[in-house]
């Protein structure tokens, strides 16, 4: 049910000491081929974490053999030197898949990704012994491991796998806080033994991410190092349609994204933000995000205070086309707000429930588009108040 | 110390069952001339409150005789007959001052401002009632009384005055939540009594708010309500320059700024993010406010975490010019960020203190600006997950 379901793949995760608690914090996945496509979707923000600058680098080759992951770390703002960091533990593991397997893997096949504390030197030493460990370790069954080694402030593994005629796409993911646009703060993997080329291994990559990661806001921030990989190993010899590939692998980072929501730092709801009757998809988007992020909002549904009239003040803050005596919000099912003003008795609106749908019709046309997002919670406030990332 | 510190003005505060409490709630501030100039700034949410969309018509007409405001009810989404409300507001203030008065005042010389829930109709005989009240309570000392009657979550009032050389600047204030660009979630009033023409007046409130109001970002949430009212009566006989007008009114409006700042909800620090070093001043606010939105550095903040790497991971969200490897960062005074990577030890930094300033050079350019913000803590969630605005 992971990264090692399809066809070609081995993975495993060890315990390297780079988190003081000892769990595990080195992963590694490897694609035994035939295919070594690959596909990469990263952060927007321009502070980019040493890992992401190289792998970036790494899939613009077009191959990537291997992917080398670690916690306890985000080898990020850490100069020269980090990036240095980043380029030996490629070069280890690279070292250590040769040491075992009949081909040759370069360097500049293995992707490297990094996610904990900014602005720390990783523990070099410790890391590249755990990359050793860890190709001792590869199995076709190593997926879960792989996918506990990646958690931060996770509370359970994130892992996916969805089935295609005779063909499959799995996947992991971490990522509980700093979950923004431009993608969630986030690693995630994905696997598909499918044949096929890197433009439609791109393609489907970049359609699935737009409606799933790039939408899910739990708290406005933006990481430094989110990173998403699709490997393609052709193992199952069987070539989907692009549309067939698209659909799989937006299934695979849908239920991936959902995840994300649903283990969010110290939330206590998963709320959509479903915009009807937007004039296009991307202004759709820009309501969502606004509602998302505002804190006034998010505080309300932690305290299941169906408050329309922040939603409103929010969508309000919007370049969107939207008449504001025209807008209709509902709660739960509940049109709390119609034309801009009070309707139904905001006391219909049952908000004791872990799961909050809000729907907002801007009346201003057709298109849609769904934002993912959390309440915030003293349990938010806790963890990063607490906690060093 | 307030709005009837200038000469010309009268006010008063009164309780008139607005809020559950009993505490006062509708205030008026009347200037009593020989000139009635007036200049506005005003929330630039489109989703704007009845008196918003009042007032911003009667400040077009360039004469305002009176100002009542009022709390416990924000009068915003309520459609037509909010706005009705709104008009019957001010018909009635009118009438209750010509009734005392010699001279003739119109409807639309009457400036209206109201905050609180956002959503829900006035109780309109207790609020007329309210007009009736303080229009025959008003004084020349009844600023502080009026600026009582302004606060909703507020734990203490908000006044100011500016001594010019035979002239003066007073001002009030309210704003504890919703503090956002486009100005913070608050009502101010501001009165003097120099001798000054509209586009003088215009010119020094702009001025003013552009670098005070414009630039607290307590919690990213822009209010349907926000209005800023300059009234002159021209009393003291005195015309000052067009510079000594804005720069009194623009230490105004820093002065009442700050009390802002000081008094948001469950804040436990106030934070001064000063950005040098940048190409432009504009470049310098936005990144100075992509720091101030930011949920993780907030919650450092609250933590006395002197979280660099969450600072920078902020900045690189914003299109300022800038070079990842080449920013500074410095928490009170220690620069624990040297070229984009860790220099002085964070453990120098001392954050047990309520204020703070974060200081980032860009590196771009000679341009500066200052942003003004709070941490986000346990008492911000709390406030607002219970109370509705």
């Amino acid at each position: 049910m992971t990264v090692t379901t399809p066809q070609g793949f081995r993975a495993a995760g060890v315990a390297a000491g780079l988190k003081s608690s000892g769990a595990s914090d080195v992963a590694l996945v490897v694609n035994d081929g035939p295919d070594a496509g690959v596909a990469g979707v990263f952060t927007t923000n321009r502070v980019k974490a040493a890992p992401v600058l190289w792998t970036e680098q790494v899939v613009r080759g077009g191959i990537v053999r291997a992917v080398v992951l670690n916690s306890g770390g985000a080898n990020a703002c850490t100069g020269p030197a980090g990036f240095q960091d980043t380029h030996a533990t490629a070069e280890r593991t690279a070292a250590e898949l040769n040491s075992v397997n009949p081909y040759q893997i370069g360097a500049g096949e293995v992707a490297v990704c990094s996610t904990g504390l900014i602005g720390v030197r990783l523990p070099m030493p410790a890391l590249l012994a755990g990359v050793g460990a860890a190709a001792r370790e590869l199995s076709g069954e190593g997926g879960p491991a792989a996918a506990e080694a990646i958690m931060t402030t996770d509370t359970r593994p994130k892992t996916t796998v969805v089935s295609g005629a005779g063909w499959s796409v799995g996947g992991m993911a971490k990522g509980a806080g700093m979950l923004a646009p431009g993608m969630a703060t986030m690693l995630s993997v994905l696997t598909t033994d499918a044949v096929a080329g890197p433009e439609t291994l791109d393609a489907a990559l970049r359609a699935a991410t737009r409606v799933t990661f790039d939408r899910v806001d739990s708290d406005g921030c933006m990481s430094t190092n989110d990173t998403v990989l699709l490997l393609a190993s052709g193992a199952s010899g069987v070539a989907p349609s692009a549309a067939e590939l698209a659909s799989a692998v937006t299934a695979a980072c849908h239920d991936l994204a959902q995840q994300l929501i649903a283990d969010a730092e110290g939330a206590t709801k998963q709320v959509a933000i479903e915009v009807v009757g937007s004039a296009d998809e991307d202004e759709a988007v820009e309501v969502g995000r606004a509602v998302a992020r505002n804190n006034l909002v998010k505080t309300a549904l932690f305290g299941n205070d169906p408050n329309w009239g922040r939603i409103l003040a929010a969508v309000g803050t919007t370049s969107a086309a939207f008449e504001p005596d025209a807008v209709d919000v509902a709660v739960n099912g509940i049109w709390v707000c119609r034309a801009g003003a009070a309707a139904e008795d905001r006391s219909k609106v049952d908000l004791s429930g872990r799961d909050v749908t809000i729907r907002i019709d801007l009346h201003a046309g057709v298109a849609q588009a769904t934002v993912w997002t959390n309440d915030l919670s003293h349990g938010y406030v806790h963890e990063n108040s607490a906690y060093s990332t």
